[in-house]
């Protein structure tokens, strides 16, 4: 795994939650929380990154993660390029590298990467130059820490003591980088009780996971839950025979009134977005009062500042 | 119709400008004209809406009025972020309301939005915060009101008293959003006579355009008119059998050098753009001596300033 | 030819480097030695062009040198628009210039062309205001300006003396609009020996490239040389039957270390980039001490700042 960190301990790529230790997470959700602002409220601003560049390196061009990107670093006062590109479906290595080498060139401190292929923000990272950072926006199935670290800071936000806690995951954890980097987080602060629930075709592999019951029910699964995470389930899954379709996985999985019913009376509900409703999440729930899922987004902005801020070698010290 | 003002009766969205007062209009019309500059002096600056965030929510991504509203927010201070997004394409209803809610959770101040679909800016309106603004850039066939700001501001840099003027709209008029929103700014401001003219498959429905005239003839809708504003005629438009084909078009349509001279000697002649030479308009028309379609573009940015600063409720006391 | 320059003498537009002095093209090069950072460093500022608006017209949305000229007039203090449009498809003639009229009403005060087109940035330049000015960042096979100025501000910081250097250029002359610029600009700089190395059916009309000396053999091509000088090569002309395939290609002209020993010992090697590794150049000497290729990426954005201040009228007088 590349070392996401610099000689000197402190932390200089953000690619994956795992590894970082409970004090790295808490000041980061600390600093996180210095950004947040309230519905209605004009939105922080900072100059720590003044005259830093900030490229966002996206396969899509138009998802709202590519935004929240844009817009926490802007309002750190960097530059921001978009460029539009699958780093891993040109020629393999050099060429990959090349590009990277030539971006690199044009003085850009900050690399924002998605990618759909495992592997590649670390190759980023382990060969731009020492003052470069890479901070990964999602990789395969694998990670997308600055989503685990808004989540943990939006469950924060509603409950006080995570080693009291119970949190169901609830979908397909199998494809999920949403559920592997929020399970880092919430296991390093301590968590109570970490749950996966999933019909088995979506259940990963007994290796993975370690520390987590398993619930091929949701009614057990989410039984006295102070938090359920539903995720988003690819419609295009459905095409795979053994995974019910859209209306039997409602059935069978989707986040009722009824069902919320059962977890803790004060349980939040929780959703990545963009929600299938009526596959994965009933209405009534997504909008109910219990939803937390607009937080979410806006946690994004303000943990991505943060993160932005702390890798930024040359942002330290301009903080305010 | 959704409400555009707040409750103390200031301007909040812009959806249409129907509704609005002369003293409303000629408001902002006096302070677009402020951010007017002449051809060659640097584009005017100001910073009321610095720390601010503006969406611009286009279905299509490099239109030329993306770019006069980029610019716009841009020369005021704003933030601007671009989003290529068919909202009313998505699944219809909560899914939309969905993105939406998201893009305010990022803190956006201002969403200017385009859309084919009648109804979705003021959906959008009607479901964000109360700190947030919308601007409609554009809505299926019944409003643009920006546009019919610019060409009011236009007609009024020519032609000083606007209840002794005589206008005539010529072309597609059944499907034009800009000849809809510069009747509504043209009637409120009491312009004395306003003309349709158009063949008889391109003309409104006798329901719409309350107290325009109709003529079916170019020659006698343009006589001694001051001002002769032409519409894009799409070329689609000609596969519908009852519509004459671009070179009959021209013959019975086209504004040539013969037919302005029918209008007064010193008509304007204006056209929203892009414009098809050779078939709603002659070249040494569209280039010569009586038109404005350039100034239309210039006035285009001021307006859009001018819109921008008062509907933000946080501009308001930040004006230079 | 569209005239460069204004009444004054001074450059207005950038379409070609013919016709520079060399008083004019050291200036700017050393103006652009003053915008070189170091790796590492942070990406030069400036305000020169601060409240002035930069538009990049370009027909590809993403490409590394859209970027090189978005941060080279960020990090002068510009306001940057993107726009993807292919100005010369077009309906010819008119239709382009009222695009061009319409972006300039919008106080735009350069733009950065790019076409596949032969001609259309002087077009451009031939009917903006006096005000405007024109960068070529790209026409045809014909001119690469900006791409002319950073291969030789590189060679400059290797080499010292332009009148002792041997530099050789190799690959797709023909269709180089990098060998059209860069040896126009070492000519000027009175370049000691100027080769063309190439496969006949890459080799340009005898017409062209007066006083440039031409090799069909890498091998003598390259002997003794001070500057190794690859082109890339498009996959595309692999199709055309005449020209050798991509292996054949490098059996015959690709630079390895084997063929780049023949050079002088300190030769440098250079590449506009993209490369395509494994056909005109050899991943051992892409990579190798005597590469200088990720020297010219960074080259390019100073290159861009030096030519956008330089073109300004207004920022003249605001240089620090």
């Amino acid at each position: 795994m590349t070392d996401q960190r610099r000689a000197n301990g402190s932390l200089r790529h953000l690619l994956t939650l795992e590894g970082l230790s409970r004090d790295e997470l808490e000041t980061l959700l600390e600093r996180a929380q210095h950004y947040v602002r309230r519905r209605g409220e004009v939105a922080p601003r900072s100059d720590v990154l003044a005259g830093l560049t900030v490229a966002n390196l996206f396969t899509e061009p138009s998802t709202r993660t590519r935004v929240s990107f844009e817009l926490a670093a802007k309002r750190l006062g960097a530059d921001v390029v978009n460029l539009e590109m699958q780093l891993s479906s040109r020629v393999k290595g050099e060429s990959m590298l090349d590009t990277i080498y030539t971006l690199e060139s044009l003085h850009v401190d900050v690399f924002v990467v998605r990618d759909a292929e495992a592997g590649v923000p670390a190759l980023v990272a382990s060969h731009v130059g020492p003052e470069v950072s890479v901070l990964s926006a999602g990789e395969a199935h694998l990670s997308h820490p600055t989503q685990g670290l808004l989540d943990t800071l939006t469950i924060l936000q509603h409950k006080r003591h995570c080693d009291q806690l119970s949190v169901a995951i609830v979908g397909d954890i199998l494809h999920s980088r949403v559920a592997r980097s929020a399970c880092q987080a919430l296991q390093t602060l301590g968590v109570k009780e970490l749950r996966l629930v999933a019909p088995p075709v979506l259940m990963p592999p007994a290796g993975e996971f370690a520390g987590c019951s398993r619930f091929e029910s949701i009614e057990r699964g989410i039984a006295d839950a102070d938090v359920v995470m539903m995720l988003r389930i690819q419609r295009e899954r459905f095409a795979d025979t053994a995974i019910p379709t859209g209306d039997e996985y409602f059935r069978r999985f989707g986040l009722t009134p009824a069902r919320l019913a059962l977890a803790k009376p004060n349980a939040i509900v929780m959703h990545p977005q963009p929600m299938n409703r009526g596959v994965e999440i009933d209405s009534a729930v997504a909008d109910g009062p219990q939803s937390v899922i607009r937080d979410q987004v806006a946690n994004g902005v303000a943990v991505r500042m943060a993160v932005l801020e702390t890798l930024s070698a040359r942002a330290v010290g301009r903080r305010s």
